[in-house]
């Protein structure tokens, strides 16, 4: 089934500084209706610099299922529960997929 | 390389219950060239809302490099081999990649 | 903030023999800022065919984040780096995100 519709799903793919914070951040999306499933990821290594050295951190990851529609609310809402001041937040599109799955994910955050 | 062909390459997103199960969906999506690799990786921890609950779960994230034209009969087999009734299953677009490593997807499809 | 910008970030999805690979390759786009950010997953199963066998194998995942207009330069960079004949480096375009994370990520790249 193409996702020709108004509204495509998408992926938030987000970082978060432990397990624990990641998956408080993806329960609190589900809960409220932002995401219809979250999958998170730990033992995660970012590598990035900063103030002119490069550093290295113990992170997770956070893949947030959602639509379109929903993404700015989304990011706007993972920046009040992060505990980063400018944490990663970005959209990758999601393209076809199992239908009945679509369906449930369309369900899920409507 | 652009990918500007008429048959991109994309990547199947896929979720299953435990590595195991990942790991026997991506060997015969392989043996039957509807993939040219798949990349398993366990211990991801899944949030959703199930009958007004918000649940968590183990489970194994399976990542299917294919073309663009065998998603369908990917996503039809991957539902024939799974445990589950609706599993997660979808596609992530693939722009541009390593010209060689490129060609050796597309014939290990072909 | 929509990514409409004439220069769109993106995600290379590389492939390594190790986490230390991983973050040797991630390591050195940092400091040579073909990359703002990498990101280290280890413990990844890969299954693919080879000589008309499926093998499996044990790597790490490397996810170099960076504007559209490196990529052809960081790719050619991972070729070098790395210690496989053909390594998997393909691009995920990446749409929207957190307006101050991207402009970190520009920032980083520039």
């Amino acid at each position: 089934m193409p996702e020709t519709g108004a509204d495509p799903l998408v992926f938030a793919y987000i970082t978060a500084g432990s397990k624990e914070e990641a998956l408080r951040i993806g329960r609190t999306l589900v809960e409220e209706r932002l995401a219809a499933c979250a999958n998170v990821l730990d033992g995660m290594t970012s590598v990035y610099r900063w103030n002119d050295a490069v550093e290295q951190a113990e992170e997770a990851i956070l893949i947030a299922k959602t639509r379109s529609s929903l993404f700015d609310r989304l990011t706007a809402r993972v920046r009040g529960l992060h505990s980063y001041d400018t944490p990663c937040v970005v959209e990758l599109a999601v393209g076809r997929g199992n239908p009945a799955y679509l369906e449930w994910l369309r369900a899920e955050t409507a």
